[in-house]
């Protein structure tokens, strides 16, 4: 103890745990319950998360099951949605409802969600309280970015005819019940649970008390529907300065509160979501703790569609084996104008997501885009063809050569941003993710034509050339 | 009146203002400046985002210029930023200052330090109040995405002497001041402001009105300082549930408070930007309705560099002009064979960056991901390789093209996704954005030793191939 009070001590946050993993593998094969959760409870969730992704497989599902229901379920929350999914699907049914009893209903139905089907219902039929397992399965019908799939259902109503001094004793009453929520509002329901009003808590604590908190309450307040989604949520948030807003199911009865928080955390989850989906991600987060096959699979997925596509296009090039014979300096810059095209139609595809994302662009207005990328693409197409056309003419000494590859690289850049800034927005028309399919569309077509382009120019003035 | 009423009325939302920069370009031409207001009153700040951007930037000028100093401020604050900003910079500084004047803080600051500084200046210049325009000053010193630059300076703070009644008198006399804020917590300070404690609203509620809140406040609550970075701000919210925290100056004394929904707006921004930097799209947002050449020349300051780096690439391909020569089936391949590598290696530059965000890896840990996309490289590379050699060798029934072709694949495929998975974590530990550096480093490498396997290998097996 003398020495570790003599070195002066490491940054406790940096250093404290530098390989959590290692010391988490000496508890597994120790299999010391009490030291887990004490270890745990010493990690940060972020050193938890790093932990548990670098054990196998098997020693993650081993620490899952050293715990208790109640540990398991606080651990599974601070993992990513994706690992605590694949823990759950990998538990026995049984062992799986037991966890899922000590998680948030909302968290318990996120991951039932996304389990597969057959494995979220043997978990659902293994729960205890069968209205419990009722009432995960109503909540996993709502789809996760929806109002019902993100809103909490524990808030704070009252019958309207209650006083103001009743309310304010219930809630001191059950200070500790309420602790846990963010109260800013209190909501006055009718007998069946409909609501009514909406009162501020700052309200209630300004008005005498023994006045009805139906005569105080704010009616008719602004609510949304369980199924609506998030874009429009995030449009009454946006035109709104409202911390959360009631949640009516179908019967007009109020089922919970969405907060702006919870609007805002989907938000960024689907921009997270596209960013991957551009990259060539799909079928949901990728984490590098996930087994090999399911992670090859996935990106395959999406690969091997890529790579016939990406035949289609190459078959242009084959049809003009004569040209290229004669050319073969064409050879060098088919890859170039194909790049090129493919980087100035990515960068209208993110201008016009984005523009979608801020509500700048409907997707029905073409014409807009069409001027406006237009214009752009007459200029960059301009510059980027006198350049490449300059340096394909001066090394090969050839004016002709010059004007194939820079009249193609200008023409196809037209059409790349063209193509790019109109695609997302016939995708998002036709219910399509954007961000998921404008890019191998647009890089088949802006190849496909832009091999032709430069072939179908050099034939045209092949004695020139050769 | 009575044809209106016979036929149904269209859907409100959707229908009120279908093309509302039309509607605003009449009045411009009125010069009807209570006309205009009413209109932008009567539109939602969707809508109002749309029209201004379908106008030509003098009539948005016009705009601004129409309306006082209180509503102009109302107009930029439901603006982009980017588009606020540009609006700003063309006005006289002392228009520009009537506006700042009535903008909150922390926005006009936000807005002032995206100016030029030249122009920054000039405003801040102009302001009529020396102490406000040294507050913004100050406040432009902070980066937008620090603590600092997060917060708002509105809270509630009290002397750590004064009793609950007091505290709650004071609340309840200036309850307009306070309602704008969302006040969850009350803040006990020192003579000098420096801060002493903490209060939750519902504390002071349930405690007599006599006791001093010293005796019932958090002591040495947490708080940040106003120079901390996003990512410390993440963390310590993800750590813990706080709504809010607040921000301490080099002095120790408390100047603002940060809240937990700016600091998920900041991280969404930061995910949008890295989506757009992914794709090309350069030094701040790009909005259709900035000025043509402003667009093109920030685009092409991403695309010139880019097209050198393919020419680097492609002058591979002009080593190896005799084995084109022979074999014109491999021009076939190359830019496919480039472009897969280009997208497996985007895959792996994703779930890096994504990993990263989610606090998953650290950027020293290069060896778990050599090994995690070595693994899944020799799979997919295989599959991909094999695909690709066959289609090859059955089209020009030659097995040692498939081979050459296959092999090349399988050996850039594993290269590319290392290098994917690899150079997010270089550019982050050199402090670069990996988001915006990624591609272009990952495809100049993966397209030059793509080029290089596929014609080199078949220049080793040429007699085969011929």
């Amino acid at each position: 103890m003398i020495s570790e009070l003599a070195t002066p001590s490491p940054p406790p946050e940096e250093e404290a745990h530098e390989r959590p993993w290692e010391e988490l593998s000496k508890v597994i094969e120790a299999e010391d319950a009490d030291r887990l959760v004490e270890l745990l409870e010493d990690l940060t969730s972020e050193e938890t998360r790093r932990a548990l992704s670098r054990l196998s497989n098997e020693d993650q599902q081993r620490v899952v099951a050293m715990l208790d229901a109640e540990h398991a379920a606080e651990l599974l929350e601070s993992l990513p949605e994706a690992q605590a999914v694949d823990l759950l699907e990998e538990m026995e049914p049984e062992a799986a409802a037991d966890i899922v009893e000590q998680l948030p209903d909302n968290i318990g139905a996120d991951l039932l969600q996304e389990m597969d089907s057959a494995d979220s219902e043997a978990v659902l039929a293994e729960l205890d309280d069968a209205d419990e397992a009722d009432h995960l399965r109503e909540l996993t019908t709502y789809p996760w970015d929806s109002a019902g799939g993100l809103m909490t259902e524990a808030f704070a109503a009252f019958p309207a005819t209650h006083s103001v001094g009743h309310v304010l004793q219930e809630l001191s009453e059950n200070a500790e019940d309420y602790s846990d929520l963010d109260v800013q509002y209190v909501y006055a329901v009718s007998d069946l649970g409909e609501l009514r009003g909406v009162l501020r808590l700052r309200d209630l604590v300004l008005t005498p008390r023994h006045r009805k908190i139906e005569d105080i309450m704010i009616r008719d307040p602004n609510s949304v529907q369980a199924l609506d989604d998030l874009a429009k949520l995030a449009g009454i948030f946006r035109e709104h300065d409202y911390l959360g807003l009631p949640v009516i199911n179908e019967n007009g009865v109020m089922c919970g509160v969405i907060s702006r928080e919870a609007v805002h955390d989907a938000a960024a989850e689907h921009l997270a979501e596209d960013y991957l989906h551009a990259s060539g991600i799909v079928g949901g987060e990728e984490l590098r703790s996930m087994p090999l096959m399911h992670r090859a699979l996935r990106r395959l997925s999406w690969l091997a569609p890529n790579i016939l596509l990406n035949l289609v296009a190459a078959s242009v090039i084959a049809m003009y084996e004569d040209t290229i014979q004669q050319v073969i300096a064409l050879a060098v810059f088919l890859p170039i104008v194909s790049d090129m095209s493919g980087c100035s139609g990515n960068q209208a595809v993110a201008v016009s997501i984005r523009e979608l994302t801020l509500g700048l662009i409907r997707p029905k207005e073409f014409l807009r885009v069409v001027w406006k990328e237009g214009l752009l693409g007459i200029f960059n197409g301009l510059v980027l063809g006198l350049l490449l056309g300059a340096i394909a003419a001066i090394w090969k000494d050839n004016a002709w050569l010059g004007l194939v590859i820079g009249g193609a690289l200008w023409l196809n850049t037209i059409l790349s941003v063209l193509l790019g800034g109109l695609v997302p927005l016939l995708l998002k028309r036709f219910k399509i993710d954007p961000a998921l399919a404008s890019g191998p569309i647009l890089t088949t077509c802006t190849d496909m034509c832009g091999f032709f382009l430069v072939l179908n120019l050099a034939s045209a003035v092949l004695a020139k050339l050769a």
